[in-house]
Protein backbone atom coordinates (compact mmCIF):
# COMPACT_ATOMS: atom_id res chain seq x y z
CA UNK A 1 0.00 0.00 0.00
CA UNK A 2 0.86 3.29 -1.27
CA UNK A 3 1.56 6.11 1.68
CA UNK A 4 1.28 9.52 -0.36
CA UNK A 5 -0.19 12.54 1.18
CA UNK A 6 -3.41 11.91 -0.15
CA UNK A 7 -4.08 8.93 0.59
CA UNK A 8 -3.18 8.55 3.92
CA UNK A 9 -5.92 11.78 4.63
CA UNK A 10 -8.44 9.42 2.51
CA UNK A 11 -7.27 6.56 5.04
CA UNK A 12 -7.53 8.93 8.14
CA UNK A 13 -10.63 10.34 7.04
CA UNK A 14 -12.25 6.85 6.17
CA UNK A 15 -11.32 5.75 9.40
CA UNK A 16 -12.87 8.59 11.63
CA UNK A 17 -15.68 8.19 9.88
CA UNK A 18 -16.06 4.18 11.03
CA UNK A 19 -14.89 5.31 14.10
CA UNK A 20 -17.42 8.48 14.52
CA UNK A 21 -20.28 5.51 13.77
CA UNK A 22 -19.35 2.38 15.61
CA UNK A 23 -16.09 3.99 17.96
CA UNK A 24 -16.65 4.32 21.41
CA UNK A 25 -17.27 1.35 24.53
CA UNK A 26 -20.45 -0.09 23.24
CA UNK A 27 -21.09 -0.37 19.79
CA UNK A 28 -19.87 -2.91 18.73
CA UNK A 29 -19.88 -4.81 21.75
CA UNK A 30 -24.01 -4.22 21.20
CA UNK A 31 -23.97 -5.72 17.37
CA UNK A 32 -21.94 -8.86 18.67
CA UNK A 33 -24.87 -9.41 21.23
CA UNK A 34 -27.24 -8.80 18.86
CA UNK A 35 -25.64 -10.98 16.50
CA UNK A 36 -27.22 -13.98 18.26
CA UNK A 37 -30.93 -12.50 17.54
CA UNK A 38 -33.08 -9.83 18.39
CA UNK A 39 -33.42 -8.34 22.09
CA UNK A 40 -35.49 -6.41 24.31
CA UNK A 41 -34.23 -3.57 26.01
CA UNK A 42 -33.47 -5.45 29.73
CA UNK A 43 -32.14 -8.46 28.38
CA UNK A 44 -29.47 -5.91 25.87
CA UNK A 45 -29.18 -4.19 28.79
CA UNK A 46 -27.99 -7.35 31.31
CA UNK A 47 -26.33 -8.77 28.33
CA UNK A 48 -24.11 -6.43 27.47
CA UNK A 49 -23.66 -5.10 30.84
CA UNK A 50 -24.36 -1.63 29.96
CA UNK A 51 -26.55 0.70 32.24
CA UNK A 52 -30.29 1.41 30.89
CA UNK A 53 -29.36 5.49 30.32
CA UNK A 54 -26.28 4.68 28.53
CA UNK A 55 -27.96 1.74 26.65
CA UNK A 56 -30.86 3.92 25.58
CA UNK A 57 -28.48 6.30 24.22
CA UNK A 58 -26.49 3.76 22.21
CA UNK A 59 -29.66 2.48 20.55
CA UNK A 60 -30.70 5.15 19.73
CA UNK A 61 -27.68 6.12 17.64
CA UNK A 62 -27.14 2.76 15.71
CA UNK A 63 -30.81 3.34 15.39
CA UNK A 64 -29.97 6.66 13.10
CA UNK A 65 -27.39 5.34 11.38
CA UNK A 66 -29.38 2.61 9.68
CA UNK A 67 -27.69 -0.07 12.12
CA UNK A 68 -30.36 -1.38 14.36
CA UNK A 69 -33.99 -1.67 13.96
CA UNK A 70 -36.56 -0.75 17.14
CA UNK A 71 -39.68 -2.99 16.57
CA UNK A 72 -42.48 -2.01 19.00
CA UNK A 73 -44.95 -5.31 18.97
CA UNK A 74 -48.39 -4.84 19.68
CA UNK A 75 -48.59 -6.86 22.27
CA UNK A 76 -49.88 -6.61 26.20
CA UNK A 77 -48.14 -4.68 27.85
CA UNK A 78 -46.27 -3.76 24.44
CA UNK A 79 -42.73 -5.00 23.73
CA UNK A 80 -39.79 -3.49 22.07
CA UNK A 81 -37.34 -5.39 20.50
CA UNK A 82 -33.98 -4.65 18.76
CA UNK A 83 -32.41 -6.15 15.92
CA UNK A 84 -29.67 -5.72 13.38
CA UNK A 85 -30.36 -4.16 10.62
CA UNK A 86 -29.20 -5.88 7.02
CA UNK A 87 -26.65 -2.98 6.39
CA UNK A 88 -25.43 -3.64 9.63
CA UNK A 89 -23.80 -6.94 7.65
CA UNK A 90 -21.26 -4.63 6.24
CA UNK A 91 -19.81 -4.29 9.73
CA UNK A 92 -18.34 -7.83 9.46
CA UNK A 93 -15.08 -7.34 8.40
CA UNK A 94 -14.76 -5.11 10.59
CA UNK A 95 -16.04 -6.97 13.44
CA UNK A 96 -14.14 -10.12 12.42
CA UNK A 97 -10.40 -8.20 11.92
CA UNK A 98 -11.28 -6.51 15.39
CA UNK A 99 -12.20 -10.20 16.90
CA UNK A 100 -9.01 -11.99 15.60
CA UNK A 101 -6.80 -9.06 16.65
CA UNK A 102 -8.83 -9.00 20.17
CA UNK A 103 -8.19 -12.79 20.36
CA UNK A 104 -4.52 -12.73 19.57
CA UNK A 105 -3.23 -9.60 21.42
CA UNK A 106 -4.75 -11.49 24.79
CA UNK A 107 -2.42 -14.77 23.66
CA UNK A 108 0.13 -12.36 23.03
CA UNK A 109 -0.06 -10.23 26.34
CA UNK A 110 -0.66 -13.82 28.52
CA UNK A 111 2.48 -15.74 26.46
CA UNK A 112 4.52 -12.77 27.92
CA UNK A 113 5.36 -11.54 24.86
CA UNK B 1 -20.45 -18.50 11.27
CA UNK B 2 -22.15 -19.89 14.28
CA UNK B 3 -23.72 -18.49 17.13
CA UNK B 4 -23.58 -20.08 20.43
CA UNK B 5 -23.63 -18.45 23.75
CA UNK B 6 -19.91 -19.33 24.23
CA UNK B 7 -18.59 -18.22 20.82
CA UNK B 8 -20.53 -14.79 21.04
CA UNK B 9 -19.18 -14.25 24.53
CA UNK B 10 -15.85 -15.23 23.35
CA UNK B 11 -16.02 -12.52 20.23
CA UNK B 12 -17.66 -9.82 22.69
CA UNK B 13 -14.38 -10.09 24.74
CA UNK B 14 -11.99 -10.36 21.80
CA UNK B 15 -13.84 -7.33 20.68
CA UNK B 16 -13.78 -5.93 24.39
CA UNK B 17 -10.47 -6.07 23.88
CA UNK B 18 -9.88 -4.90 21.06
CA UNK B 19 -11.72 -1.75 21.98
CA UNK B 20 -9.49 -1.21 25.28
CA UNK B 21 -5.99 -1.37 23.29
CA UNK B 22 -6.98 0.61 19.97
CA UNK B 23 -10.89 2.31 20.80
CA UNK B 24 -11.69 5.32 21.38
CA UNK B 25 -11.21 8.73 19.12
CA UNK B 26 -7.69 9.24 18.23
CA UNK B 27 -5.49 5.97 18.91
CA UNK B 28 -6.43 4.35 15.47
CA UNK B 29 -5.91 8.00 13.88
CA UNK B 30 -2.55 8.29 15.24
CA UNK B 31 -1.83 4.76 13.49
CA UNK B 32 -2.26 5.80 10.76
CA UNK B 33 -0.98 9.35 10.85
CA UNK B 34 2.32 7.65 11.56
CA UNK B 35 2.34 4.67 8.68
CA UNK B 36 3.86 7.86 6.35
CA UNK B 37 6.56 7.26 9.09
CA UNK B 38 8.41 8.45 12.16
CA UNK B 39 7.39 11.79 13.60
CA UNK B 40 7.80 14.22 16.12
CA UNK B 41 4.88 15.56 18.55
CA UNK B 42 4.49 18.88 17.58
CA UNK B 43 4.15 17.01 13.68
CA UNK B 44 1.68 14.67 14.84
CA UNK B 45 -0.11 17.14 16.84
CA UNK B 46 -0.42 18.94 13.45
CA UNK B 47 -1.19 16.41 11.01
CA UNK B 48 -3.65 14.59 13.65
CA UNK B 49 -5.39 17.34 15.23
CA UNK B 50 -4.78 16.76 18.61
CA UNK B 51 -3.77 18.83 21.44
CA UNK B 52 -0.78 18.29 23.01
CA UNK B 53 -2.20 17.23 26.24
CA UNK B 54 -4.46 14.38 24.82
CA UNK B 55 -1.77 13.79 22.45
CA UNK B 56 0.65 12.44 25.12
CA UNK B 57 -1.80 10.77 26.96
CA UNK B 58 -2.46 8.54 24.41
CA UNK B 59 1.02 7.95 22.41
CA UNK B 60 1.83 6.78 26.24
CA UNK B 61 -0.79 4.28 25.66
CA UNK B 62 0.27 3.13 22.15
CA UNK B 63 3.86 2.91 24.04
CA UNK B 64 2.69 0.74 26.89
CA UNK B 65 1.11 -1.46 24.40
CA UNK B 66 3.93 -1.96 21.91
CA UNK B 67 2.27 -0.32 19.23
CA UNK B 68 4.33 2.96 18.61
CA UNK B 69 8.07 3.42 19.94
CA UNK B 70 9.44 6.77 21.44
CA UNK B 71 12.74 7.65 20.46
CA UNK B 72 14.97 9.87 21.85
CA UNK B 73 17.76 11.24 19.46
CA UNK B 74 21.08 12.79 21.02
CA UNK B 75 21.11 15.86 19.34
CA UNK B 76 21.00 19.72 20.32
CA UNK B 77 18.25 20.29 21.68
CA UNK B 78 17.39 17.03 22.08
CA UNK B 79 14.45 15.31 19.50
CA UNK B 80 11.99 13.12 19.97
CA UNK B 81 10.51 10.60 17.41
CA UNK B 82 7.79 8.18 17.61
CA UNK B 83 7.19 5.32 15.08
CA UNK B 84 5.40 2.45 14.37
CA UNK B 85 6.26 -0.64 16.11
CA UNK B 86 6.36 -4.08 14.04
CA UNK B 87 3.64 -5.29 16.18
CA UNK B 88 1.52 -2.43 15.20
CA UNK B 89 1.28 -3.93 12.32
CA UNK B 90 -1.08 -6.60 12.96
CA UNK B 91 -3.37 -4.29 12.88
CA UNK B 92 -3.27 -3.66 9.26
CA UNK B 93 -6.43 -6.29 9.14
CA UNK B 94 -8.40 -3.96 11.55
CA UNK B 95 -7.47 -0.52 10.04
CA UNK B 96 -7.73 -1.69 6.57
CA UNK B 97 -11.26 -3.09 7.29
CA UNK B 98 -12.31 0.35 8.33
CA UNK B 99 -11.07 2.09 6.20
CA UNK B 100 -13.42 0.36 3.47
CA UNK B 101 -16.39 0.65 6.04
CA UNK B 102 -15.92 4.59 6.05
CA UNK B 103 -15.44 4.57 2.80
CA UNK B 104 -18.56 2.79 1.69
CA UNK B 105 -20.28 4.57 4.34
CA UNK B 106 -19.69 7.98 3.43
CA UNK B 107 -21.06 6.91 -0.33
CA UNK B 108 -24.06 5.91 1.16
CA UNK B 109 -24.32 8.79 2.72
CA UNK B 110 -23.72 10.85 -0.12
CA UNK B 111 -25.72 8.99 -2.27
CA UNK B 112 -28.73 9.37 0.08
CA UNK B 113 -29.36 5.69 0.25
Amino acid sequence: MEHTLESCAKAKMAIRDTLDIVGGKWKLVLITVLRSGKKGFNELSREAGISPRILSKELHELEMNGLVSRNVRNTKPITVQYELTEYSQTLEEVLGAMERWGYHHRQKIIMGG
